[in-house]
């Protein structure tokens, strides 16, 4: 009897029909004679509907209060599963967060794990009990109630099926699983069967929004097998594993960021340390900083230009005008109308000209890069935004065929 | 410094602004120099909202998964309290049923109070925070959340006023206190200022929604000093007390009940044992009878009436009629428009006199009485239901002049 953990997100649980759709797929599972723990999240708008709650009466509370606010939504939705499974005839328990010992710090609002206690759903289990937990919540040591934040459910259901060492931990979405590119923008995007962690990790913050990466970094750590697949159409979705079966030469996906700003440093000095000025600037006001280049500019100054989140745009510029002495630079140039598309495969390292086939897909459709960066398993290039759904159908055909 | 218990129902915490004039009687309660806790009930319609998503979803869920629902309720109201009290600049926490240690039985929907661990909130005390308590919430010893059904919340929180030796626990409602007739009904009703628990608990059986039973029953037992005000009008409200200053020979109040029927049952044998048949017939249905009259009938026949909750009178019937031949009846008459008008006082007993003032008034008003009940300090009238408001400006003006 293999033990099956399944995460459900909000919007697979939003209403009554929904939920009923959710049920039908536990039901099965458990007929199949597998020992289920269903996690799920909040249904639909819940959250926000508590957040604007919470924002008429006190527009800064509490992380603490908030927390305490924020874990009902959950236990609304397995309690409300619970009843649908219990319609259908089947033994069933919902549990919350304190419940099952999911133990935390006390970083309100985005804590992270410390433990999960395993006795109180094996006990369960053992009663042959589909067991339905409140995903994103857990308690810390003072028995305060804590939320993980953003991928909080997914990240229950992984931290769950490593404790209880699953045989698969799956995640349901509103997609069919990982795909070669985003089918809304790449309308020939291929389902792959598999998928390595790495590559998963290099998706999820390349923009893929399929799995959040602290749940994928969990898995990979623990060894968990992960499966992303659809709650609306039942086909296996995708496997992301340690390794794959995946042909070296290919790769696995293409991704395209738009939620970031190109900033351009112009007239620096041509001098040790300017690197170090800028960017430490920077870092003090919290800011990622993701591709960096350097170029030289006209009469012994150079340039250098970097990209960060859209929503840091105006703080980076910001602290930089405060520090335009220290650093000594004669202009800022600034656009927000570039994305990010890369192309992620764990082969990549191994296979010599991969980054040559993007660039020539790119040329062969006159799109002019304008920042390029590469990793061991992913190369990125900086385009005009306009630009970028066509590069990535670009890529795409140049890489699948399609 | 002393310890006050305050509680808050649904409507005072139904939205926004309603939160904040709470908030204000807490911040107020704390600044004087007191240590407050703060019991409160769910959002106005919120537990109604859930119901009606259960209802969707399952008409018959189990009370376990019904209570894991309904909980939530009162976790939002406490949180979005706390967060107005921070906006206050007040040093404040919100606590759960489980976090307090609220300990019941496993009766779900209509838990018994076991115990409450004082610990947590003692300490929070220490710390000089405002203690913020859901209400109507507890766990059972598997650590599964129950409900304590109807009345819940005031419950708790004489629950916490008992255990933590409180010097007061106060009830805050939507009316003044507790008066001598429902205003709505007699205009010149008068508030009072005390009122013994025994008193408190015949209105409040009576049908003077003001307090539930069961919160009176045990500040009584555990001599919790009550007090029944206005989370609207700031002034004093009525005392609920042991022994009262009250003059001896006034009641203390009128109340109505009309949500009963009258069941009468015609043509019975005269022979003994006839009540005994019918009575055990009602109590295997789990119905309660209130008023019981016997009179002789025609032809060595008796009838027996009484009146039972309005939501009884069909199973009462049913119970009957399924048992016409075993109990020898010719026929049942009902009647559901029928109201019981009380007067109590914990005087009563000593003064003769009294119950001849009430008949007095009626008579003067041309009302006709169907059955009469009488106990230690109240004097129960069932009359027509479209004269009883009438019956009650009579009565209350022969007693209080007004």
């Amino acid at each position: 009897m293999a033990l099956i953990v399944q995460k459900f997100g909000g919007s697979s649980v939003a209403d009554a029909e929904k939920i009923r759709r959710v049920a039908g797929i536990i039901a099965d599972t458990y007929n199949a004679g597998n020992d289920v723990v269903v996690v799920l999240s909040a249904q639909g708008d819940t959250t926000d509907d508590l957040l604007e709650k919470a924002a008429e009466i006190n527009p800064r509370p509490s992380k603490r209060e908030l927390d305490m606010l924020l874990s009902t939504g959950e236990q609304i939705s397995i309690s409300l599963c619970a009843m649908a499974l219990e319609k259908m005839g089947l033994p069933v328990i919902s549990l919350t967060g304190w419940q099952i010992g999911m133990k935390t710090d006390s970083n309100y609002g985005n804590a992270k794990i410390k433990g999960v206690g395993c006795e109180r759903i094996k006990s369960e289990l053992d009663k042959k009990r589909i067991v339905l937990v409140a995903g994103f919540q857990g308690i810390n040591k003072y028995d305060d109630i804590t939320t993980l934040g953003r991928g909080g459910s997914d990240t229950t259901a992984v931290a769950i099926a490593a404790a209880m060492d699953a045989e698969l931990c799956q995640i349901f979405t509103d997609v069919e699983g990982v795909f070669t590119a985003d089918p809304r923008r790449v309308p020939n995007a291929i389902k792959l069967d598999e998928i390595t962690f790495d590559e998963m990790l290099e998706l999820a913050s390349l923009g893929a929004q399929v799995l959040h990466n602290r749940s994928v970094e969990m898995a990979k750590r623990y060894g968990v097998n992960l499966e992303v697949l659809s709650s609306y159409v039942r086909k296996p979705g995708t496997k992301v594993k340690e390794v794959t079966k995946m042909e070296e030469t290919k790769i696995s996906g293409i991704a395209k960021d738009s939620d970031i700003a190109r900033i351009a440093i112009v007239g620096l000095r041509d001098e040790p340390g300017i690197a170090f000025k800028i960017f430490r600037v920077l870092a003090k006001s919290n800011i990622n900083v993701d591709i960096i280049l350097q170029s030289i500019g006209r009469d012994n100054t150079k340039d250098i230009s970097f990209t960060v989140a859209k929503t840091d745009k105006d703080a980076a510029v910001e602290a930089l005008q405060a520090n335009k002495e220290a650093i000594g630079f004669s202009s800022l140039s600034v656009s927000d109308k570039v994305s990010k598309v890369s192309i992620v495969g764990a082969g990549m390292i191994k296979s010599s000209g991969i980054a040559v086939m993007m660039f020539e897909a790119l040329y062969d459709a006159n799109i002019n890069i304008h920042m390029i960066s590469t990793s061991e398993i992913k190369v990125s290039v900086l385009i005009d935004t306009d630009m970028a759904d066509l590069a990535m159908q670009a890529i795409h055909k140049k890489f699948f065929g399609v």
